[in-house]
């Protein structure tokens, strides 16, 4: 019903190798720290993505956005909160926030279609992804 | 006048590096090739990006979007189209095409805002940035 | 007095965006994985590296060298095990194993010497950083 | 008979993204540099890695080692100069050094074994391996 339940947040420390001469994570690199939220986000939910992929479901990323509001150091902690949104036909959309303390960093979204791992053809999302992000629609 | 003179065509070979599990080019690499787009566009018109950071002046990435719609492969040869819009006052739009011989696989844009490189402070486009990319408008 | 003071082990799970076509880690990640063995060692002995950097120091890679035993799938949990090994002169080598479960995947080490931020120039390793790892000479 | 025909040189543009906060490029991102040395090198030699693999055949990377000698930076055009070296029974060792005008700024190696695609089993190089790289013994 609330909305908390699709909810979840991750631990990122930022590493030498995220970072560029501006002396800041690169701003490619925020994909990565996304493909962890959501990642972690399904694990918590009792459905690690390598669990998924083994069933024969994949969900490849559609379209992407980021806005980078300011910027993540070295050795920064930052957390990734997670949205999953309601189902919208076959689309899934997933949104982000990055903040370190109380300060949002980047905000964005992936959008993404369930596709069976033989064909790579979209399909209706499977019940036991339904049961487990289904509770908040 | 024509909006070609705002336009670049980078080459861009997919290596074993850029790949994952799903045996395509990972999602986030991409915004490594928009920025690859980009340099070679400014360099192009005789303003290489390095030049400018020398002069003073940063192009931070404000923003970012993605569509993924074909996959790229291992060892394809991609097309980088890169295409400079007009300003829109302090504002940068840099749109993204990146083709494999007639096919589109992925579209994007990045937008951008001019800063100085010791305040990081917002400023106007540098004049010879106008002049460069200006023709167009 | 015994060597494991100097040791440390860290967890690293491995996300897609480390995987190649292979299927599997590509093998230029692990000098990530190195980056964060030492890092998060040099954290436990209560001397972030960030914190060093902000003393004027700085502890570059100068040799790398990595064996590939078997590889490391995605969503693996691995253990980064980490030893310093006594000084020698200016030199510094910190070994790693990368492990899952019981078999270990990955065997490397990196070899560094102290510089100061300012200049880049070698200069003997700060007495508090003696002080943390010195135990064990 | 001479060396010579095991020999290659590749361009490599240093980009934002391989930068780090150091102002250099990141260490383990020359590892990536290596690949692209190989995979020229062999194309050069009509034989792309990409058609090995369409053949069956696979050519990991069992050790790597690297040599920082002095930093690569943003925009540098390097030169990844690549050198195959006589077989050793299954063993294969290739060389490479990246120069940025006269002066070597890396050196390193990686080893690699022949494997059959469907079972990642060593294999005797294959016979157009022999024949492309083979004068040089």
């Amino acid at each position: 019903m609330s909305s908390e339940v699709a909810r979840h947040t991750s631990q990122y420390r930022v590493r030498y190798s995220d970072t560029d001469k501006m002396g800041v994570v690169y701003h490619g690199n925020y994909l990565r720290l996304f493909e962890i939220g959501r990642t972690e986000f399904l694990r918590d939910r009792g459905l690690p993505y390598s669990q998924m992929e083994h069933d024969g479901y994949m969900l490849p990323v559609l379209e992407a956005k980021c806005e980078f509001l300011l910027p993540a150091r070295y050795d920064d902690v930052l957390e990734i909160h997670t949205l999953v949104e309601p189902l919208d036909g076959m689309r899934l959309t997933i949104r982000y926030e990055i903040t370190r303390a109380e300060a949002t960093l980047v905000r964005g979204w992936t959008r993404h279609t369930f596709v069976r791992s033989e064909t790579f053809r979209p399909t209706r999302p499977p019940e036991f992804f339904l049961k487990v992000v289904g509770d908040h629609q």
